[in-house]
């Protein structure tokens, strides 16, 4: 049996462009001699629809439109079509919908499998609108038993997994059905490392079952979430029989009951210099589709000549093309004539449009229309969060003026510890760097940097300063990063104690109880800075944003 | 027997603040003679604790406190405490903790139930945190077989609810085992009606099982939501035996075995003018104890001399005092001068501090700076927003300089159609009467002014403006606000298609299709708005925020 991994990039809501996709890849994998073509999970509506499923409208469209594509992919040719929707269910106790899997054939719907096993943590909510499948059902076809599944229904096997978050295991039930071949159509985001987890996963799934399994997951970045594609079919022996490529649509074909071709060894990507490029791609394919799916062709952002704007400003510039990217230099009088110089040089190097707009003059306009409030204090972060607010300011008139998104400069480390201006350095649509660590967003800088200087070499070697103060250096209110972020790590994406922070970092000289306390109070206090935080693009297991959901007027407990 | 209604106001995470006000009102409670004393639901640790919960430390602390309340509430007397709390869940398969009832007996733990109805809608995510109850049983004590339930437990009676979320109903189980009274501790957020649907679902429930039914709940503002409180008992024939206050703290000991006093008759406050009192009092108890609870004293906001601002400023003043409250005025060269008068008027009817910024200047320095970039593009929604961003930076260093929260005072028809400025006018730590259409702003207005002229009336009789270009008016850009708001709530909170609001207000001359479905564009376009805004009090039954919750990247669906 030939199948065809149709790796697609759908847009959540757009029925028309969607279907047009499946219908056309069905095609492509038709002529290509595919008897199978496989689609993500939801292919139909995009994923995540959020609560765009709580609109029965929406629900019925997918519905309405899994009957156009059976007909328009199946009705003329012998091809069998496997493709995410959603099933209403009819009744009164429970959730109105399933996730779907259909099996399309003959122009009709053959057979359908919905999810088992509804993922609800971190950033999945699918217990808000789904039911549960209770059982699943091997459907024979086209001479295989075929063991449908979606997304996680194949994450809980508890050979694998140390904990588990379920009872029951879906693969195992179908296994004992004999099925042929496992299927998992999927809508699976990225984050570091996930590529390998997946590919590790799944080849245990094969081994154990002793059947080849076939995974297609989207492709494509929508909001904070970015997915990889990477859809890989592996062979009962765990090796790989056949892949799409990471962050591009594709369309694989090949023969389930061939022998692994040569060559087709599945990269994990285990170095971590190479999960770095995994990283950058991910940035760029999620900055490009988040512009793109809101209806934009141009970005603007400020350009400080440091080094967060100097990665995201080379981001942007791949995503969106050289031409659709607007840098802006808004000095104060605090910023040194090297920082300038650089950003210049950044804009220059990129071949993006540069803008100069220095700030002093309505920074003292400011000062004096507060000066009868100011009178009597002394300046403090007040001052420097003015500097920071009318930058944002003029980036959002420029944006308004030229049509051209915001994109937000801020790196994890930042937004972690509060470091940073509401309404000043972050605004904007996206923020693009926003789960990224100081020491990472060095990496990535070298990795831009890795065939030619693009990014200054001074952008990267100077301290890190927000410039707004004289002499101001980050390290006047951090920790070195190097020994702030793996704390933050600890604390942001693995909820760990002070106390055993400090025990794993107690190696550093610097590095001390109060030291790790100051820290996790600085990331508890400026939750309310992160709520009203622009959409963060994910690349570690726990990223701000819908994933990580904290309550404001509380009392912290460090 | 005679009971307790422990109705308590607890901060998240304020274990030492949260276990005194129980061993507090237990002692209390003992004295007026009770036998049994109800507290809300996870009342050791607060409502609702999100995230909190996925941290270890969280949940032991929470079972070290319960262990602490036992001895000190109960150890000594004869009391018996029911009390809100967490229990930990060993094994390998679901969520690590259940929330649960803990009935306090003679220092001790005597029986504890956990919750068995999880809701995940809306504004909850209990399945996120908890494993479920597989089953409940009545527990005898004192002479009284108890049907103990945590809120959503009662909620699922199929013969009050058209539709039901859930399969089973663990009160109709509990009284398969004979009990003599259902207990229910509930955080039962408020919005608009809901004190008297919950009076009926429970009446009813007491009427169909012919016992009697306790509930204790919540009271006061965690972030978005807002708890009345109104605990209440109900007799097993559906009259009210003892009731709390709404949006305020309280204690009630009544003799459960005694017939209702006169007097207690509940007052389901079904008036739509009383009710607008209700929303009027939790919009004051939300915004006191965000304040109160982040760790400030002061607020501070924009007057613009229109009506929104009057009436947060209103809500402020009764929320905090009058001195804790700062008004700023800053005109531009839009601002007519009655605007100016009726802001300083309001200032000194309400007796906060008044402080005038002319925002001209700033406002031409920014266009002379960005004079580069916008020469050759006329005027249009950029200097507009301008405008609204400068007052926005200008509140924001006030805040830093003082120490005063800022209010936003969008309303939620401004909020639903994006008729308001990202970093301007949105800008602030809550978002007062952010779910509040203009019409009900009106109302509210109204009620503040009941007694005497706080609100100036030009304030209330003038047509809308925001005064950011000569002669504005909100009609220049939406439909006038008496056809806007109910189009905005049937979609807004109902999901109704543009034909289905047709039919329901096409007697309105100036309603057709286009008009309709011009508002629903509007409101999907704005999501990337909402998304940064801050928190939303929550008064209706479907506010914006965590309880509502929609992609941005995405092909809009009217």
């Amino acid at each position: 049996m030939k199948l065809a991994l149709a790796q697609i990039n759908p847009t959540v809501g757009d029925f028309a462009g969607n279907s047009r996709k499946i219908i056309d890849q069905s095609i492509a994998a038709e002529k290509l001699g595919a008897d199978l073509v496989i689609f993500p999970e939801l292919a139909i509506c995009g994923y995540p629809p959020a609560d765009l499923l709580e609109k029965q409208s929406f629900v019925a469209r997918t519905q309405q439109c899994l009957l156009e594509i059976a007909e328009a992919a199946t009705g003329a040719t012998s091809l069998a079509v496997l493709c995410g929707t959603i099933t209403p269910v009819p009744g009164v106790a429970g959730k109105p919908a399933m996730n779907s899997a259909a099996l399309l054939r003959n122009g009709q719907v053959e057979f359908v499998q919905s999810k088992r096993l509804l993922p609800f943590y971190d950033v999945f909510d699918e217990q808000r609108y789904f039911t549960a499948a209770e059982s699943q059902t091997v459907h024979a076809c086209l001479g295989k038993r075929l063991a449908i599944t979606i997304c996680e229904d194949a994450w809980n096997d508890k050979n694998f997994w140390r904990a588990r978050l379920y009872p029951v295991d879906p693969v195992e039930d179908l296994m004992h059905q004999n099925a042929d071949v496992i299927l998992n159509i999927s809508a699976s985001p990225y984050y570091r490392g996930k590529r390998e987890i997946r590919y590790q996963m799944l080849s245990a799934l094969a081994r154990r079952h002793k059947v080849p399994v076939v995974m297609v997951n989207q492709v494509g970045g929508n909001d904070s979430l970015i997915f990889d594609g990477s859809s890989v079919a592996i062979a009962a022996d765990g090796s790989c029989l056949a892949q799409a490529r990471s962050f591009q649509e594709d369309l694989v074909v090949f023969d389930l009951d061939a022998p692994a071709p040569r060559g087709c060894a599945y990269d994990p990507r285990s170095k971590p210099e190479e999960e770095d490029a995994g990283v950058y791609q991910a940035l760029v394919l999620g900055a490009r589709d988040y512009v793109r799916k809101c209806g934009f062709s141009r970005v603007i952002l400020g350009l400080s000549g440091g080094i967060d704007s100097a990665l995201v400003a080379a981001i942007a510039t791949e995503a969106m093309g050289p031409g659709n990217v607007i840098g802006v230099g808004m000095p104060s009088e605090y910023s040194s004539a090297g920082s300038i110089e650089d950003a210049r040089q950044l804009a220059a190097n990129l071949g993006i449009r540069w803008e100069l707009i220095p700030i002093a003059d309505i920074f003292h306009s400011h000062l004096k229309a507060l000066e009868p409030v100011l009178r009597g204090h002394s300046p403090d972060t007040t001052e420097e969060n003015l500097q920071s607010r009318i930058r944002g300011t003029l980036l959002m008139a420029m944006s308004n003026k030229l049509s051209a998104l915001v994109l937000t400069t801020g790196n994890k480390s930042e937004m972690s510890t509060g470091y940073c201006t509401l309404y000043g350095d972050m605004v904007g649509a996206l923020a693009v760097i926003g789960d990224v660590y100081k020491t990472a967003v060095y990496r990535l800088a070298r990795y831009v940097n890795r065939d030619r200087e693009l990014i200054p070499v001074n952008t990267l070697v100077k301290p890190p300063s927000a410039e707004l103060r004289p002499g101001q250096k980050d390290t006047d209110s951090l920790p070195p990063y190097e020994i702030l972020d793996p704390i933050l790590e600890a604390y942001v994406e693995r909820y760990e104690t002070a106390e055993t922070i400090l025990a794993s970092c107690g190696s550093q000289a610097c590095c001390n109880l109060e030291t790790v306390q100051s820290v996790l109070r600085m990331v508890e206090r400026s939750e309310y800075k992160r709520q009203q935080a622009a959409p963060v693009l994910k690349v570690t297991p726990k990223s701000f944003g819908t994933g990580r959901r904290f309550p404001i007027a509380v009392q912290t407990q460090v």
